[in-house]
């Protein structure tokens, strides 16, 4: 997931501890075709699942880093299921992304400015 | 701490656990004096304090994410009481930053693509 709007510049602050999901990522230059449309979708599809908190993102066009927030592991694991992500997933792989990280951690703590 | 190279798109991978430092940040349009230089060289700083792993930053101009990571929780503190960094943190908050979310988050685990 990545994307390249520039709403949700910083999530909310949420109460410690819940999940991130750090994708970062390098853009295939091939073949773009799809790609807005669908990770358009796949934000607005995150924001309906069952404990997501929030997100934050960011694209240079050639390299993007999103952060997702989640309550728990589960609803993690749930969203990775969920059968149009899935198809986007594969998408990625095969089109979109010539390389990609994904880390799953606990935010233990947080802090704002101002 | 964010930066507008475009190299370090990924950092490596680490053996989970690890912490992550997230940093989102939208910048403050007012005055950029100086912003280039003290994040090229926070960068240069990081790399070498004890316990950094790796960094992935991307910016769009307005926002930013950096993610940089980090053996343990008392390297992400020593780093963060290092005084040019600390020079770093309050211009950060006087003029370069309208806002930002600083989170501490322990890695459990990762994937990679390719």
């Amino acid at each position: 997931m990545a994307h390249n709007a520039t709403s949700d510049a910083l999530a909310g602050l949420f109460e410690p501890p819940y999940f991130a999901v750090i994708f970062s990522s390098v853009r295939s230059g091939a073949d773009a075709e799809g790609y807005g449309d669908m990770a358009d979708r796949m934000m607005d599809l995150a924001v309906t699942q069952e404990g997501y908190l929030g997100v934050e993102t960011v694209s240079n066009g050639a390299q993007g880093i999103t952060v997702s927030y989640w309550r728990d592991e589960a609803s993690i694991a749930q969203w990775r299921r969920h059968a149009e992500h899935q198809l986007a997933q594969k998408y990625g792989r095969e089109k979109w992304y010539q390389s990609f990280r994904l880390r799953v951690a606990k935010v233990e703590r947080e802090r704002s400015f101002p």
